[in-house]
């Protein structure tokens, strides 16, 4: 069912509803700022194992449409359970494209989430709202939903937190913030990766955890290398 | 009502029960990390204004016992509506201490969480479980709510969420981990002020507000002095 039917009808859409989901994805010399404790080809291994743990929650919620948006095909490894969507580099108006030829909500989830659990993705797309803005720390924006994609439009970088929240109002779309430490957890930086090490469950965790241990000084918890 | 007569008649202490909340609390050159952006003056008065945010959401969720847990009775300002008990330095003692002397569930909460909501407070003293932990980042424990005092005690510092965690498993308490980015938010350092600014309300982000605005740069929001 579409949203149109749905309003009709009086009943939200919820994960039982058709939607979809889009991850942007880049593997090639991803990461760069992770460069100081992993080399170049680890770094990619990473990044596609985080994909793998955020399509696996994505999935396990329930929604069978996932796509991977990405500028080379080749990047996405064949066992990952997903269509791949080719486009230009250039996030928003890759996205902003894809956005106008939905015709279901959508749900935008940044492939360097691997805390996101399946739970999390259900309570998301549950929301009695338009628009769902789950914040990373810093300003970011780390996963949208979006249920009317012909009513919103997506602005990334530069404080897109804030953005987002402005154009949901320019739009006249009800807004949820969803409130995640787990979700503000993009993994950008080595310290992310303390995060990994203490919350997650995923491939991406098992695969730092044979790199790193913790090293507790100060009172917070810091990487060693095994 | 105290947890053995709930166990008794089958049913779980919510926030309109009996508890009590502790803030242990330092005045004196506290947030030490915070002086490249604001002085020994400016931080004693900042410290005050966020005790004062997170007394407030405690006492809008109901909880009418609040204790500020300090060593020196007149760090504490008059107008906060808690009680102040004095005890030795040593958080971890004076805590453990504390929790010996309580008949009631207890929660604790650290002074440096001004984007806690009343709603946060409910839903974790809500909870079904025996022990709620709420990660800070880095490994830290910024709230603990204990329903039996007496099957608990308490190790900050040095990772204490894995331990609290440990601690709960060893003495056969239910745990329930709550996942927030507010409350995984405790302001020590500048770029926590950031968080403060985009996601606070209360009187700690007014003062903040005055004194420093965004600065938009490589797709981060940072502090600028106003």
């Amino acid at each position: 069912m579409g949203r149109a039917e749905l309003q009709n009808s009086g009943i939200r859409c919820t994960t039982v509803c058709k939607m979809r989901a889009v991850i942007p994805y880049k593997k090639t010399n991803a990461k760069s700022r992770l460069s100081p404790v992993l080399t170049l080809e680890e770094r990619e291994e990473f990044v596609e194992l985080m994909l793998k743990d955020v399509v696996t929650a994505i999935s396990k919620a329930g929604i069978e449409a996932i796509d991977i948006l990405t500028t080379s095909a080749g990047s996405v490894a064949d066992d990952i359970k997903a269509n791949v969507v080719v486009d230009k580099p250039g996030l928003n108006e890759a996205l902003n494209g894809y956005l106008q030829n939905a015709n279901e909500p959508v749900l935008i989830i940044m492939a360097d989430l691997p805390l996101v659990t399946p739970r999390h993705i259900q309570e998301i797309t549950a929301s009695d709202k338009d628009v769902v803005i789950v914040p990373g720390k810093g300003g970011g924006t780390n996963i949208l939903f979006i249920r009317d994609p012909a009513s919103f439009h997506v602005k990334y970088y530069d404080s897109s937190f804030m953005t987002h929240c402005d154009i949901a109002r320019e739009m006249s779309q009800s807004l949820e913030v969803y409130d995640s430490f787990l979700l503000s957890t993009d993994i950008d930086e080595p310290h992310d990766l303390v995060e990994l090490l203490l919350h997650g469950q995923g491939l991406s965790k098992n695969y730092i955890q044979q790199k790193f241990e913790f090293e507790v000084s100060k009172g917070r918890v810091k990487l060693k290398s095994n």
